[in-house]
């Protein structure tokens, strides 16, 4: 089992740092890549990041805290990343000889030579924090930046279940180095795509309520799809459930003429994995999926039928 | 200049309390009254909780927390209440008799015979939280959940600019009593109203887009208000900001047939009290208003007018 101490020993013993992020990258591995990036140059090492994606732009103030160092790397570490998959056109290069990587997933793979995981971790970048502390490097405002954007990103602003009393604690000595937490805030929860508006008020229009309303059902037809991202659909499987009173909130998105791929989400006590066992899917217990072929409104009775079961009326 | 020791004297010099809440009750108003109800109970004194309206069914959860008694009411302190107007219906009965309050708005008018006010909290429960420390009394589960509550509603969940590091660190202390900080987050913010829901979509519906996307305005006619209560209207003003590339976002609520109410949110480095000082009205420089006669057309084309000068085009 790899104690912090190993970490520590592993990057003060090493030099000419390599950090790989994962694809489509987000707020924890990003600010895990610089906060680990910025305290290897502080504490004299060289050290790059690489992604096989771009940083999204409104991470850019995330950037301003490393340099540009030139240098032939030697030493390979990975953040936040738990499959080697998701490394994506730099697996070619990098598959077996990553040395060290650094996650908060159970789910991690054990890809690289050595593995530091904390799965009560909220973020990794709340690992990337302990590090920091325990290399010695002083925690400036440029790292806190990083690690706080991390932690933010991967709690919701700390609303999910894996915000954890330490969570806090971090939270707290990261403010305290003066960082501006509202305006990373503001960027990361207070702004909405165009694409995103778009999608959201289309599918809003489609919602239909079953069952005294307990259960909504909205579709994402083809066309709503067209200017929308990942990141904008991805959201929108959260919207029928968030309805007062709803306990079984469905979203169907068209994925080809007469196929759907099912999204249910559930409240207590309605068992989404049993909604869509019954229709060959399956997931868990608040959030499962199926697929599901023919006209629409045959589909949305094939589910209601299975939701209809489950809310044993 | 009160201390908390002088606060902690009064409370335990007294007895038989009535704790007055706002009117329209939020978070903060009954996380603090609630809290402190128990935290007196605790100390074998005897409190109630007033307020003129109703606590909302969301906050059930908070009401366990504490005993209803008999006894006959001597001491009178508010929570969270900044203006006597602002306890509603108990006015007559109660102006000129608050003994004490306890309140983080420094617009605070200095009803009641002293007065403990800390600007800098995020929300009064975080007076309440060190207040029930300088008692001496244990913050149980139920206190925290109570404190939580105030502070998380407060701070949009951390989310903006009062959340200090001192915010956090007490949120850490509160999560340490093992209170399920997510299930009430979910009930807090991850719910949304029919009548939310309802005035969103259709709200979403009417936006258009001016100078290069960077103004977003978007119309609340009366007949879209019918089913949405004061709540599901105050969010909705927020949304024509939120969208990506919008520096200056703007609602039109129809208070009656040709007549207006605008508020007007901007960001960085638009300045929307110009916006509206033009037009006859006021406000801070992210959030300001006014109010326009006339058909919507023409109000659009006034606004539009004033918009125009402050992004210097």
């Amino acid at each position: 089992m790899i104690q912090i101490k190993d970490v520590v020993d592993f990057f003060k013993s090493n030099n000419n740092y390599t950090i790989l992020l994962h694809g489509s990258p987000d707020g924890d591995t990003i600010g895990s890549g610089y906060a680990l990036c910025r305290a290897l140059q502080a504490m004299g090492k060289n050290a790059e990041i690489l992604c096989c994606d771009d940083i999204p732009k409104r991470y850019d103030y995330i950037k301003r805290g490393v340099n540009k160092q030139q240098f032939v790397p030697e030493t390979v570490v990975s953040v936040d990343v738990a499959d080697i998959k998701l490394i994506g056109a730099l697996k070619s290069q990098y598959e077996g000889k990553i040395h060290f990587a650094i996650d908060h997933h159970p789910s991690n793979t054990h890809f690289a030579d050595k593995l530091f995981l904390d799965g009560n971790a909220s973020a990794t970048c709340e690992i990337i924090y302990e590090l920091i502390l325990a290399l010695g490097v002083e925690v400036d405002r440029d790292i806190a930046n990083s690690l706080y954007t991390g932690i933010a990103t991967d709690t919701g602003c700390f609303q999910f279940s894996n915000t954890t009393y330490r969570t806090h604690e971090i939270a707290a000595a990261l403010m305290k180095t003066g960082i501006d937490a509202a305006e990373i805030n503001r960027i990361m929860f207070d702004t909405k795509t165009r694409g995103r508006i778009d999608v959201e008020r289309k599918v809003l229009d489609t919602i239909e309520f079953f069952f005294d309303n307990r259960c909504a059902i909205a579709v994402i037809t083809k066309e709503m799809q067209v200017n929308a991202s990942h990141d904008d659909l991805e959201g929108i499987t959260a919207l029928p459930r968030q309805i007062e009173g709803v306990r079984c909130g469905i979203t169907l998105r068209e994925k080809e003429e007469n196929r759907y791929k099912i999204s249910v989400r559930t409240h207590d006590p309605v068992d989404a994995s049993e909604i869509c066992a019954r229709l060959g899917g399956g997931g868990h217990i608040r959030a499962a999926g199926c697929e599901l072929c023919g006209p629409l409104h045959d589909v949305k009775e094939m589910l209601l039928n299975s939701v209809k079961l489950s809310l044993g009326d």
